[in-house]
């Protein structure tokens, strides 16, 4: 019992948290919530309902269905459900005017056989890459709503009532769903996208900064533990994949909402997020160079600190301007000077590897079991240095990214 | 019109594509056709249906939605319908009947407040992770029911006559779907698990193998093309974690098929991935050093060739092993002598990097270029050495796993 208990605090401990973490999802509950008791109201209010249960039952179905976290998703679905109804009602009518035309047995060889065909072909063309990623629910109400019709040609007779029910009570559903969704405290995938990237990119900056810092500092430890929580910051990046995926494909539903537009070029977000996941491998590699066992000497680290601190101070620079020229919408003119500084600590760390064997032998005695510790010490920097050319080029590609969004806006 | 043509004739190809690619999609589509057609023969046949169209709908919806591609995903969504219809009409009843007991007035009072409060709270409930990962789609069904009940409750008198025809609708079209999805063909979700982790597996082999041999070999132009779609293989498994986590998720749910039981540990072939994934990212930072404009001389080249050529091997070896024995799910014996010889492959490369200088040094003059040359030029080997032990550790992880499962089967 007492397990029981604490596990059921331990579960009301999370849930709170998730609350407090995003008050969008309390809120976008009490918004469900609240659409549902308007269409009840709807309901009940509206005595020309006949109240079989059957009419009233769309409505709802449509809020609930329709209902999503953002509004791109709300108008995705409201969008296709919409469509996909119309569609499916109309070829089903057809089929059932022909079926009728036929005679009473073929009618129902032929309507039992469209079913087939119709709903197998669609089920099909839901595997389509390019319709999965736009119509995929679309699809799946067409195939719905053509069944049910077909079906209820059996026996409804007044099969055009039944239609217009539908399609009315599938229109108050969607109406209401997408009033309440954009009108009260709207969330937009759109902006929840642009501002993940600037957040990832910001976080991929502390990242490179932190690890390098980490490598080379003196182990003091409080200041180790906040350093290392930003170092891990690039794992974020490597998971967000899923996430900027399915937010760039519901922004495209969006109207226009503050500063976007409703043609903005949303695809340009996703090749930011894969220029930065391309970053996060590197430092994810750097990062376990760094926390190897094999260490370098403290000579030939000393020699290296300042260049390698250098550059990733200036790689987090460029990294935290170009996340900033995005949150601004404006390409920014500094950035081109933080991109040849970057270049310029990239050749500091060229030259300071070039005059490292000088450096490291009038340090340290030339026994070969120094030469060896060395030539082995020096390959987490050799990796930074080889990371960073990629590093400048994914930034670069974030410039150009970020100027072309300057040109559409 | 002729652009049309053709862009409709690269749609119809891409699709037979899709076809021809995984006949187990067609298949597929043939089946939820089979379903659907089922469900109106039986309605047709079954004259005991009063055909307002409102019966037969529940048994199509459901049919519709519950139909998912795998096993595992249709009894996700049949189950969770079930038991979401079945405990959102009982508190939808308990309400009611509450409500009723109070009068006129509050009853419509109570059951709004109810419909506001209930809703909401389901909603919030789906955005905690544990749920949403097992019960989201039960969840939204909960909702859908309870409003359903509640709301027609205002006007139908025999509610207990509605809430049965539902429940009996609903329990045909769940049993149609299952009998269907299992019978004709059935796709497991966690046979598919099984099968991506060893083919991914396999590729991350031939990557490291292809990535290395490429970088050594004299380029000839054919085996280059074949040994460069080689090294892409590790791509798939870099993006590969959310079909992993989504077919773990489903594969939970099925019952006990071909090598499967039905408490299969399915979390350890996460675990898998996620060392997998580990390994990627390492190659990829070797694959990014390789084709970098930093290359080594060439003497520098002979001298590390054999033995990094060598630890490829070995590593892939241990690779192909272990998705050897997760597909026979045996222990193999010979994978502890691999990585014995891989580790001792490690050992060589070691060697011959201490060595490296002195044999650099005889073959080429001592000028300054010369040298810097030569301490870039080690830069993808030293990373290789050290993308290397992450590469064991992670077989050695994937040896844990491989050995956890023979024990649970």
């Amino acid at each position: 019992l007492v397990t029981l208990k604490s596990a059921i605090s331990r579960f009301a401990d999370r849930t709170l948290k998730i609350g407090a973490d995003d008050p969008r999802k309390v809120v976008h509950s009490i918004k469900v919530g609240l659409a549902l008791t308007l269409v009840s109201i709807f309901y009940y209010t509206r005595p020309l309902y006949d109240g079989v249960g059957g009419t009233s039952m769309w409505a709802i179905l449509t809020v609930v269905v329709v209902f999503e976290f953002t509004v791109g998703g709300s108008l995705y679905k409201g969008f296709n459900r919409a469509i996909a109804t119309t569609t499916a009602g109309a070829l089903a009518f057809g089929i059932h005017w022909l079926a009728r035309k036929s005679g009473e047995t073929s009618e129902h060889i032929i309507i039992g056989t469209s079913v087939f065909i119709i709903t197998s072909a669609a089920t099909f063309f839901r595997f389509v890459p390019s319709i999965k990623a736009k119509f995929d629910y679309g699809m799946m109400i067409f195939v719905l709503t053509f069944n049910l019709i077909s079906t209820s040609s059996y026996r409804v007779v007044n099969l055009i009532a039944l239609a217009q029910n539908r399609v009315s009570t599938i229109t108050l559903g969607v109406c209401i769903t997408l009033i309440v969704c954009i009108v009260v405290f709207p969330v937009w995938a759109g902006e929840d996208l642009h501002l993940l990237i600037i957040r990832n990119m910001g976080k991929l900056a502390d990242s490179i900064e932190a690890t390098v810092f980490e490598y080379f500092e003196e182990e003091t430890s409080q200041t180790k533990d906040a350093s290392s929580q930003n170092s891990q910051g690039f794992k974020c990046v490597l998971n967000s994949k899923q996430s900027e995926d399915s937010l760039a494909n519901l922004a495209r539903w969006e109207p226009s909402h503050g500063p976007f537009s409703f043609r903005h070029p949303w695809s340009q977000y996703l090749k930011i997020g894969a220029a930065m996941r391309h970053c996060a491998y590197c430092i994810e590699a750097l990062y376990g160079c760094i926390h190897s066992e094999i260490q370098a000497t403290v000579p030939v680290k000393k020699h290296l600190s300042n260049v390698c601190t250098n550059l990733s101070l200036e790689c987090s620079k460029v990294l935290k301007e170009a996340a900033n020229s995005i949150k601004t919408m404006k390409a920014s003119s500094a950035i081109e000077v933080m991109v040849a500084d970057m270049n310029y600590a990239v050749e500091g760390v060229h030259g300071a590897l070039r005059t490292l064997p000088q450096a490291a032998g009038a340090a340290a005695d030339h026994s070969t079991d120094q030469e060896k510790e060395q030539v082995i010490s020096t390959a987490p920097v050799l990796l930074l240095m080889e990371a960073l050319p990629l590093v400048s080029v994914s930034s670069l590609l974030i410039e150009i990214s970020a100027r072309i969004e300057e040109v559409v806006d």
